[in-house]
């Protein structure tokens, strides 16, 4: 595990101990843009989630056949997460219902009331200062297992939302924001949010920026960790979605007046999201009032027999269902690269 | 803690150590009959499985201003549960959802797929079959914390169906029930046992009848407790129903020919339903085919200054939300009833 190198001054591990483990897992209907995501089976993207789910849980799904891979055949970075599980049990782990279109089956679920957020192409239609309000009282309640938590997401077009949502806030950093693709789609992506910046204008306050062109993720989690780290540390665990999700954070003080305890925040990612060309995580962090605790975590493919996995290598899928910090997670509790590759060979022969 | 006295042979405690803790949540619209249950705010019966979840969750309700508390002030059982839970946390505490009216916010929740049953008058239409199995499904997947688990229920008006899910199955057990009431409402509940058993036929095989005449608790909670006994302890928490729920996997193991493994079940109740004058849970259990292991916890309000508790010293409420379960786990590590009294009067003031 590295220390992002921009920053300086900081541990380079995780907390010490077992950790729980929550998936923020949500549906924006902007992921139904024909081509803007590769998060998923095409036709059944909104599934996506809900299979995350399931699999990180049950290490199977039973709303679909076959888990979630991508068109180019990438498995989806449960499978990471998941091999994880079997080596490091987490202390608690559990969905966080933030807009699903199905429930997952067999898996323990927090529900808030959440449905899924509109496209932001036509404004998202969620009720900003209510979501955050609802991380707000949910980060407050969550009752700690373990020693620290990890918060990841599944969220599929959760890169476009999120640069649109940086933008809006007010951050030069269109270009900066990771996707699932190798090869981005920059003009399905562009084109939307361009849609979406369209509809704002310079009178609104962030919440109703945020309604319209944000995912209920984002501003759900900003709010859990406002009130979470407070308490305890958290792991934000995600590339630039969870970047923008301390972006959201940190310029809602401005209208909330209460910020994130920022030394109970680590951002942890996995090596295939800092070394993306095409997006940069450290510029988007950098934006931050504070200079953030964020790790990633040295690991790859590249002695894996099995092709599909050494796609990661090449930069697809990157990251996601809080793969990265599981990783780190792992390494933490003395698990080797040796051995969490191993786990997640079986994981793909079993399927 | 005490054994039920005809029972000769066995320990005079549950398992040692943590115990997770799961509450199958349902509802059957049986409990829309006028004045068949008190379990619960009148004209929002069907909301109390749901506010007894958020309760043990999180210490207070969020669907709902006040918690379910019955016409004559006797608050929900989920009290004593939760109290235990702040005194000697559960490993684990996760709600079933076997079919709610209303999700239970900021809760953990295990879904399956599953819709309120009907009326038992009219026909419960449950796919008993599908119930039952989805119950096996989820025994064999539960992955247990600590070292045994308490099963509870909430279902309002669960002791008229589980009294008719027994006449139905060919026991003789017509007023052996329970009732959440002191004076129990006998008219209403013969009538609605006889609407019901009016629906059967000698011709129906005994899933045919458990679709008609039973409610989605004791079904699923049959198939759960037949996988999950192979692998680790149950505690069927509760009074009447849960004994139900043992004749229900008892007597499908002539469909099935799967059977509970019986050295891993104990059914642990209050001492409030087995002094009951109107029921007769002993009677219940002898059914079997095999001898269970049935423990009693001996706690009473004798020496609280709350008026609204001593109802249940009167024969009010009684169990259910696995509050005796609660009680014995409560005692088995080593609280004592001053504590517990003290814990559960702490929450009537936080109220």
């Amino acid at each position: 595990m590295q220390t992002l190198n921009i920053f300086t001054n900081k541990t380079d591990s995780l907390p010490k101990g077992k950790a729980d483990f929550l998936l923020g897992a949500s549906i924006t209907r902007t992921c139904e843009i024909e081509g803007i995501t590769q998060a998923g089976i095409p036709g059944k993207i909104p599934l996506t989630p809900t299979l995350d789910a399931e699999f990180i849980i049950n290490e199977k799904v039973f709303s679909m056949p076959d888990l979630a891979e991508t068109p180019t055949g990438v498995p989806t970075p449960a499978l990471i997460t998941r091999a994880v599980h079997n080596l490091v049990p987490f202390s608690n782990i559990e969905i966080l219902n933030l807009g699903l279109d199905a429930i997952p089956q067999n898996t323990p679920i927090l529900n808030f009331g959440i449905s899924p957020s509109e496209s932001i192409t036509t404004g998202a239609k969620i009720d900003a200062k209510e979501m955050f309000k609802k991380g707000m009282i949910a980060g407050k309640n969550y009752e700690l297992r373990g020693n620290y938590l990890i918060l990841g997401e599944s969220t599929p077009s959760g890169t476009t939302t999120a640069a649109t949502t940086a933008l809006a806030l007010g951050y030069g950093l269109r270009d900066d924001f990771s996707s699932s693709f190798l090869n981005v789609p920059d003009d399905i992506k562009n084109q939307t949010i361009n849609k979406a910046m369209a509809l704002l204008n310079d009178e609104m306050n962030n919440f109703e920026k945020l309604s319209l062109v944000s995912d209920n993720m984002l501003i759900f989690c900003a709010g859990f960790i406002i009130e979470a780290s407070r308490r305890f540390h958290i792991v934000l665990a995600g590339g630039t979605q969870m970047a923008a999700c301390l972006l959201v954070a940190d310029r809602l003080k401005e209208d909330t007046f209460i910020r994130v305890k920022s030394e109970n925040i680590t951002l942890a990612t996995t090596a295939w999201v800092v070394d993306d060309k095409n997006s940069d995580i450290k510029k988007i962090l950098s934006q931050l009032s504070y200079t953030p605790h964020a790790v990633y975590t040295s690991f790859s493919f590249e002695q894996t027999e099995i092709p599909i996995l050494k796609k990661y290598d090449e930069g697809e899928a990157k990251e996601g269902v809080g793969a990265g910090a599981s990783l780190g997670y792992a390494k933490a509790n003395n698990i080797t690269n040796e051995q969490l590759l191993e786990a997640i060979e079986l994981l793909i022969y079993g399927m």
